[in-house]
């Protein structure tokens, strides 16, 4: 069986310039990255968007896969096969889980976004200019400190952190300023992961470099000894934070294996920040194509959740139908089953499981949309496992659904999926919000943990109770709010699986994101940056002298 | 008057691949990044370089500016006026520096390489992917203590630090690994800047992707409790870091204002490194061109030094004439002129300073090669001066020399000056090495501390007493040396202007770079990561709704 970065190395890509003439867009629009990648140039508010919007959710991930990604990237290529004009708007992979896991963010088998190699290493150098950015203003706040603090810093209180796009535990906590007077003051301070930085949000919500600057100015970053907000305009620093990213605002634009066209851009983790792909690269597969299929993070408790109520609204677009992935393997995991035995067929496991397919579905159903449900089927799944997931799907859930086997086979494996799509998007169909805007802040909270994760109640650490009086004497208590929770289970503890209930939600802290224009909710034991595993998959990288690579998925 | 971003700006660029044309180079041998860049593969065994190779260098720099960078493009230019075929080796700017001091390492006002904003801000991402690999690296390392520490790694033994491209004094000392038993193990460690990261010296050093691989397995990056050293390739990660910088290792391609080809790759610091672009960039201008011209960082004493010790055995070749830059400005200075009062005529303190120029000069001299000094002329200086310092050079100095005026003249101000460089190309010349190989470690650095900087002495600190002792008990004595000395002043103190004579250099500590193949010598008190001034450039940097930059130079 060939390895993905085989059958990528293999595959015969397309010039770039032909795939943007496939979707109608200009030479002089296109700023090519060799000759398979390119940045491109697009005003939404000149060229309006107008394609059919499709959002890609699934269950809660677990160890078996549930190739979500896989499945927007052949659910793409059916599209294509069905002669639609489609494009693909994913987020970019982050380097630190490249290095530490195997398993990238570029598809698999025979449904990939290609040069999978380039996307899951630097790319377009979109994160990179976003960590330089970002520790550009934690040397900028620390050097104002240094030279005379004019604007009465405390250093006990500055939120803003530095980031590095690496899976790095060591950094979590660290203290800086140490050697002496002219080598900074001494404080607490901590590393987060790139894609957890307030700009990577910023980058995804902005719709034009004006709006950039304007949210970067707005940024949080410390308070002064009497307790005031300091904002990065204060610092008089985003007009350079901004040169740093005029790039990276620009969609990138891939292709799959099929040569449906990609925009791959952003990539905030749905866990940790709103797990969704920019705005900008959304509405550049609206406005060139008749399909845009973008995936949201992890399931529909997150991703999902986050995409309808912090990304539509400012995308001014709901989707036009949402897929929610789910295998059989993974649900026998969530109905009990042993990590071991997922390769032996057991109805009864499955049975128990389908509750956390139940639950997504009902999640995404909540905001009025068509749900369709796509059944990715893995090798190992038995033909009365794919059944019973079919009728139940259609007897007990009543939504639509579909096999789909794009791993193996590509756009061909996805035509049936392909089908179903079509047919949701020309259903009439109204949006429903989940909360209301204008929703205090703590009920925000509950809306979600009761009508999406189906808890029953949260509780509010001392920490965060002292942050939400503050959020609310600031006033930013109508802002949205972003959830940080495990992806795992619908509850705040990794460990539990199906579709618990009557359980409570603990919020250890509210962190105020002004840029992004959201509230960051921490919930149970989420990390901001994660660590390498035992065996880092960078051990089992390697590149020879023709420029082959091996180990990389 | 035009700033240089506006100049630069204004400038009606060739599209990238009308450039590499005029050089011969295969479309299928360049990777365009947008329409001005390119990166371009190259392999050298098989294109021998067959050009001629001028360097060039300067006097110690001072605050008056001596316009190193600016001379080396306008000659560039001047050789196309002479309708030579010339290729340009630059090094990459840093952007740490770039957010702070104004004055950029593109050139300019008509001398410059273009588009400035882009090679001053993120450029290819070349930095960027050594910031990554470096990091990457670092946490492998913390990680594998994490787990266990099989290779018994002594945490306070660990000597590869982290690195950002941001001028950070705050990061310098830290301790990293607090917050408890799942975040690492706590231990002192810092940030340097990128460019003084030894991936940064291998990829300049580096022969192709194969040589790069082997030099990163041989970085040595601490030790075990019982002393002996770790290399990368005791963890076996040199495969994945190699994969990190696969698109970094090939030169960079753009142009001059005037549509010379410039090949701009890599850029360690010639004060805390070795200074000089790639050898793969400057092969490549040798290759393509029949004048290739590259310039060392800060002075003779630093780059110069630098290129003919370190660089030219690993290139197979030296240069064909070398061009010292003066400018009667900075000799004023060196004369004890006060910065003030540097737009006064003032031959006295003229005639003071040029011991500066004599001893650059010899310092190039006693390699064999022929010099040739450019005085780069400025608005402010008066006939008088200029005359006298071209009879100094000439008369004195017994040397070559040429005035050119390329900031406001573009290459028409540089036409005399390469004329003389054209000349001395063709004058016979055999090199003579500073110091023999095989040469004991302290006797070189006394070779270039009294041979080069015309001092007396060296003295070791009882640190660098005990690496010396380590380094050649390990054997590696034999390695060529690295000065990281300051370099405003040919001392280790950078207020000690003109030519002294009779001083000692202190050694505060030797550092083995085993993937470099070189060991640095750490004198005086010099910084590997920078600090921000009071009022940063990032201050006065700002982009607008089209995309105009202001306040980058």
């Amino acid at each position: 069986m060939k390895s993905d970065v085989e059958i990528s190395q293999e595959s015969r890509m397309d010039p770039i310039v032909k795939i943007a003439a496939k979707l109608g867009i200009k030479e002089d629009q296109l700023e090519q990255y060799g000759h398979y990648k390119a940045k491109v140039q697009f005003d939404p508010k000149v060229e309006k968007p107008a394609g059919k919007l499709i959002l890609v959710t699934s269950i809660n991930p677990t160890a078996a896969g549930e190739g979500k990604t896989t499945v927007t990237i052949g659910l793409g290529d059916g599209l294509s096969e069905l002669h639609k004009k489609v494009a693909l708007a994913l987020r970019e992979p982050s380097l630190g889980p490249v290095m530490g896991m195997k398993g990238g963010a570029t598809g698999g088998g025979y449904a990939q976004v290609v040069p999978m190699d380039d996307i899951n290493l630097h790319f377009t150098g979109d994160f990179d200019a976003l960590t330089e950015a970002h520790n550009t203003l934690a040397a900028l706040i620390d050097n104002h400190i240094q030279h005379g603090n004019q604007l009465n810093i405390d250093p006990r209180q500055i939120t803003w952190k530095r980031v590095l796009d690496v899976n790095d535990r060591e950094l979590r906590q660290v203290v800086v300023g140490l050697g002496g007077r002219t080598s900074g003051v001494p404080r607490q301070d901590g590393f987060d992961i790139t894609v957890a930085s307030e700009l990577m949000a910023i980058l995804c919500l902005a719709t034009d470099l004006v709006d950039l600057k304007k949210r970067i100015g707005q940024m949080l970053i410390g308070y002064t000894y009497d307790r005031k907000p300091i904002l990065v305009s204060d610092l008089h620093v985003q007009g350079a934070l901004t040169l740093l990213l005029k790039d990276a605002i620009k969609p990138n634009l891939v292709q799959t294996i099929e040569h449906t066209p990609a925009f791959i851009h952003g990539g905030p983790f749905a866990n940790i920040a709103h797990g969704c792909n920019s705005i900008l690269a959304t509405q550049a597969a609206l406005h060139f194509a008749d399909y845009a299929i973008t995936e949201a993070g992890f399931g529909s408790d997150l991703g999902g959740e986050k995409f309808m109520d912090i990304v539509s609204p400012k995308l001014n677009k709901t989707p036009d139908c949402v897929v929610v992935v789910a295998t059989a393997r993974a649900l026998k995991l969530n109905g009990g089953v042993n990590k071991n035995e997922l390769n032996q067929e057991n109805l009864a496991a499955l049975a128990d499981g389908v509750a956390n397919l139940k639950r997504h579905v009902a999640n995404m159903r909540q905001y009025g949309k068509p749900v369709v449900v796509a059944i990715n089927r893995f090798s190992s799944d038995s033909e009365a496992e794919i059944n019973f997931l079919t009728q139940y799907v259609t007897n007990e859930l009543q939504v639509k659904s579909a096999v789909i086997n794009s791993w193996a086979q590509g756009g061909k494996g996805a035509i049936e999926l392909a089908k179903e799509v079509v047919a949701a998007c020309e259903q009439p169909a109204d949006f429903k919000p989940l909360y209301a805007a204008g929703t205090p802040l703590l009920d925000k909270i509950k809306a979600i943990v009761t009508k999406t994760y189906g808890g029953s109640d949260v509780v509010l650490s001392t920490k965060a109770q002292t942050a939400l009086k503050q959020i609310e004497k600031m006033g930013y208590s109508q802002l949205p709010v972003c959830m940080a929770k495990t992806q795992y289970s619908l509850t705040d503890n990794a460990k539990q699986l199906g579709a618990p209930t009557n359980f409570i939600i603990h919020v250890s802290d509210l962190q105020l994101k002004l840029g992004a224009g959201f509230i960051v909710a921490l919930t149970g034991k989420i990390l901001t940056m994660p660590g390498l595993p035992s065996h880092p998959a960078a051990l089992d990288m390697d590149i020879d002298e023709n420029g082959r690579i091996t180990g990389l998925f």
